[in-house]
């Protein structure tokens, strides 16, 4: 069957029946649970309803579990997940029902002025999945059996082919991790023989080494003090690990590096701290590439940046666009980001998979519906 | 005389006997006088001292001039100075007496790691203008007869011959504002085809817009509702000229550049509003190259930063790196910074100069002592 007639087929013919489906809905602090709700429809023409093959538990995903984001109803969570199309509307002509795509963490239109200029996630008529979409009709979250996927067009990358499924975790990070880890390398401006810093050993932070070396960074430390990440970290490519933090963190790195820091860090974490130690480790004229999401009060320290010509980089990664680069490094076996996930579970035990990450038992978890 | 001949000579004698000289001393708010202060002598071997030729009051004196830093006790002022050599010590070999040279707004070895990164102004063996080297000798300021100059191998750019008259203005301005506009740029990743904003209308916004002209620009707004200043900017290749400023400004500014904003904006003022006006004019995905020396309590918005994905970078301008390149445009007369200079005084007028620019009358004063 070509591209087109499923096209025509599943535009005029929905494949299945809807009965509804099982979705993580946030209900409070360290209350998560899989719930029954509708199943996603088509709403507009340019829509698809993807099959959730896999979907994962983001660092972000804490802060409203832990209750430092005060849920204040019931809400759907999850934004990275990859899939099977299983209907799609009539405007769409780039993606067709069976095919396996990729999602980011938000949806776009992959066409407007933002996204054009390569910040996707500004799009102008995007948005956010467990939330409204332009229209006002509710988009599904990720950690679910099923999402309706506005724009879709512009939204989803599909794979070639079906992927074997070992390739389902590397392909899954290209949802979010990799792509924001890239984000901060870029950000920063690291490229060949660079000197770069990574503060987090997160999913994000771990990608962020990988990224850094393919870019071609000559030297690329972690800051670590959890022996499996570390041992990801040194798998991605890390020359060095640090352990200290703060004070001890950054003299060490000083230090390492002249005396005087290195070119770029790539801040993966979002606390005060951490940005605090990002920006005090680069070297005068350096660049902090950052994508933690800001958690905490603080601003940015104009004062030491001026001083010191620090330039701060980055925010929210418009992954969408870096998805086509990656892809056939991933689908080669050239790049494994999947390494991150130490953990799978079925989408069922959904609520162990936020205690394990909560508790850093696990790095990041892959859920299957 | 050849340069070595020279060099030989004035190690060992110096040329004129030194017998006290006059400077400009702030001595509190409003406060500025010309004083008799004690002659410079060489005090390393790598000092120089320097006639001032022309040297000129910026912006930043005027928030020591205004009370905004308080002054607690007086001290020489001034940063920005043309001049001739007249005395070199012992391992001075890069500049001669007799040379005509460019100091930049600080002193610097220019080889130093920071100073090898292009960040001269993080000289490892550096400082300032009117303040104790690393080794406690007192460095005058440029706002005087003469000065010593530490580390003059670094710190002095000679031009090939002593210029006709004319060029002084425009020399004098690499020494600040000229590479301080052209750092905003760079900073903002001005190149060819950018869009970009310029926030601030005095000799360093001035300079920026030149500079991002030069930088190939394809579109320079100047904001700015001082009519001399306006026809500057035109002159210095402004494409627009918007006076607003606030939310008016930045609703000017968006539906100028397809709704979401200019590529680049330089960030030449140093306030609290202009900041956040320079920041919030930005498209989603720009950069904020900042010189503007930072005055008022407010940090960087990190929230706001993160979520459009708009960066900030800059900082005290390295501007002795910038020099070479400029030179000989300027010594051809292909680039004419000097046009800033809207007004000339003897030194003896310092008071009035300080006045005048205080009050908005002149844009930028040069002082011939």
């Amino acid at each position: 069957m070509t591209s087109d007639t499923r096209s025509e087929v599943s535009a005029s013919a929905p494949l299945r029946r809807l009965t509804g489906m099982r979705a993580t809905v946030l209900h409070g602090e360290r209350d998560i649970r899989l719930d029954d709700v509708p199943d996603p429809a088509i709403s507009a023409p340019t829509d698809a309803v993807v099959r959730v093959v896999a979907a994962c538990v983001c660092g972000s995903d804490l802060w409203g579990y832990r209750g430092v984001t005060p849920t204040r109803e019931p809400r759907r969570i999850g934004h990275e997940l990859v899939g099977i199309v299983e209907e799609i509307g009539s405007a769409v002509a780039r993606v067709s029902v069976g095919d396996f795509v990729i999602a980011p963490f938000y949806f776009c239109d992959n066409t407007c002025a933002n996204c054009r200029n390569g910040v996707s996630t500004s799009c102008l008529h995007g948005g956010w999945w467990g939330s409204d979409d332009r229209d006002g009709v509710f988009v599904d979250a990720a950690q679910g059996e099923r999402v309706r996927v506005p724009l879709a067009d512009g939204t989803l990358v599909p794979t070639p082919e079906v992927p074997d499924d070992a390739l389902v975790p590397s392909l899954l990070t290209l949802a979010d991790v990799m792509g924001t880890g890239h984000h901060a390398a870029l950000s920063a401006g690291v490229r060949e023989g660079s000197t770069v810093v990574v503060v987090g050993d997160g999913a994000v932070g771990l990608c962020a080494v990988l990224a850094a070396r393919r870019l071609g960074a000559a030297r690329v430390v972690a800051m670590s003090r959890h022996e499996t990440r570390q041992a990801i970290a040194r798998e991605f490519g890390a020359t060095d690990v640090v352990a200290e933090r703060g004070d001890a963190g950054i003299a060490r790195i000083k230090e390492m590096f002249d005396g005087i820091g290195p070119d770029c860090v790539l801040e993966c974490v979002g606390t005060a701290e951490s940005m605090d130690q990002a920006i005090r480790s680069a070297r005068p004229g350096g660049m902090v590439g950052y994508v933690g999401v800001p958690n905490g009060g603080a601003e940015l320290p104009i004062r030491t940046l001026f001083g010191t010509n620090v330039g701060v980089n980055g925010g929210v990664a418009p992954v969408r666009g870096y998805i086509e680069e990656f892809l056939p490094e991933v689908l080669s076996g050239a790049l494994n980001p999947g390494l991150v996930f130490d953990l799978e579970l079925p989408l069922e035990q959904v609520a162990e998979a936020y205690a394990a990450m909560d508790e850093r038992r696990a790095t990041k978890v892959l859920l299957r519906p």
